[in-house]
């Protein structure tokens, strides 16, 4: 019941967020729409930046995942880091086309959350890292350090998948992203990091 | 004596966005300031907009003349790149961490001149693209498409000098710029492009 009742004050913030904005909606108006008392809330939330933090981790949540069934899979490392930027680049942009209000908030509960992102990079670079590593492994990449090379590809893609960028009113393509991607691995292949 | 009025014009107009902001400085206030009738503006610049593009550019131009020099220089391609990447990370950091509100005008002045902005990227790619195409002559990098290069070298570095990410929590590092562009630099010797 414990985790319904949580699941279900996300849904309605979310909702309450969507159609009122960050500012303007407390953990009473939550509250109200669910018809119950906010002391009830608080036995979930010890605070608005606590409910906040939950919504922005379940929002990057559903990028992780999906990202996660990729570094999971057999193909082989070069293969898996392209698909990976190209899957997060497509994530990241359905969410800011598909619902342009709804990424505003979480864009800035992200950003007020700061503890939620770094959690969120660390969760990518993790990716990142482990894609290498195995890369390695197979003897296809010979990167001396890579939890280096991880943070490099990072920050090499954020044209294509940083919040901060999606939203400026050129959006790279899928073409480019390759193209980047593409001189990545001729890097990790070459002995360079 | 023309130049000279549109020079004094420029800096006249630069001060009081620099104390009031872009919203709040009209033409007539640059030209009570100068003591001068707007007329005597609208001789130098059509409009408002004008104005904002050519300091827009001449600010923009602080950024393209150093780069410049690296481009002249002698030393390899692959060094030139790396120094032209680290110079321009330096020189958008600086321009940032000396006069925040001076940029934060400038900022919103380039995004809203977008031709300045474009002309701007132009200036960079052509950069970049000759440093490429030196790199091929002088048998360093075996790129086919240098233009294309250039727009992945510059895509690539976003992280360490586009104007949207400078102003983020975490600055990222020079060593951090430097891995990143040991993989590309090593993507342009392998003929990934």
């Amino acid at each position: 019941m414990s985790e319904i009742t949580r699941e279900k004050i996300l849904e309605t913030a979310v909702a309450l967020l969507r159609r009122h904005g960050l500012s303007k909606v407390a953990v009473t108006d939550v509250a109200r729409a669910l018809g119950m008392s906010h002391g009830n809330i608080y036995r979930h939330f010890a605070s608005k930046a606590d409910l906040l933090d939950a919504i922005a981790e379940r929002w990057l949540h559903t990028v992780t995942e999906p990202l996660q069934a990729i570094v999971e899979g057999a193909d082989p490392a070069a293969v898996r880091l392209e698909a990976w930027v190209l899957e997060l680049m497509r994530l990241k942009q359905h969410k800011l086309t598909d619902d342009p209000e709804l990424f505003a908030v979480y864009h800035s509960i992200a950003e007020a959350a700061r503890g939620v992102i770094e959690h969120h990079v660390a969760e990518l670079l993790a990716q990142l890292t482990r894609i290498v590593s195995e890369g390695n492994a197979g003897g296809e990449f010979t990167v001396r350090e890579p939890a280096q090379a991880a943070r490099a590809i990072l920050q090499a893609t954020f044209a294509f998948h940083h919040p901060a960028l999606l939203s400026q009113h050129r959006t790279p393509s899928e073409a480019e992203a390759r193209a980047v991607v593409a001189l990545l691995i001729a890097g990790l292949r070459s002995g360079a990091l």
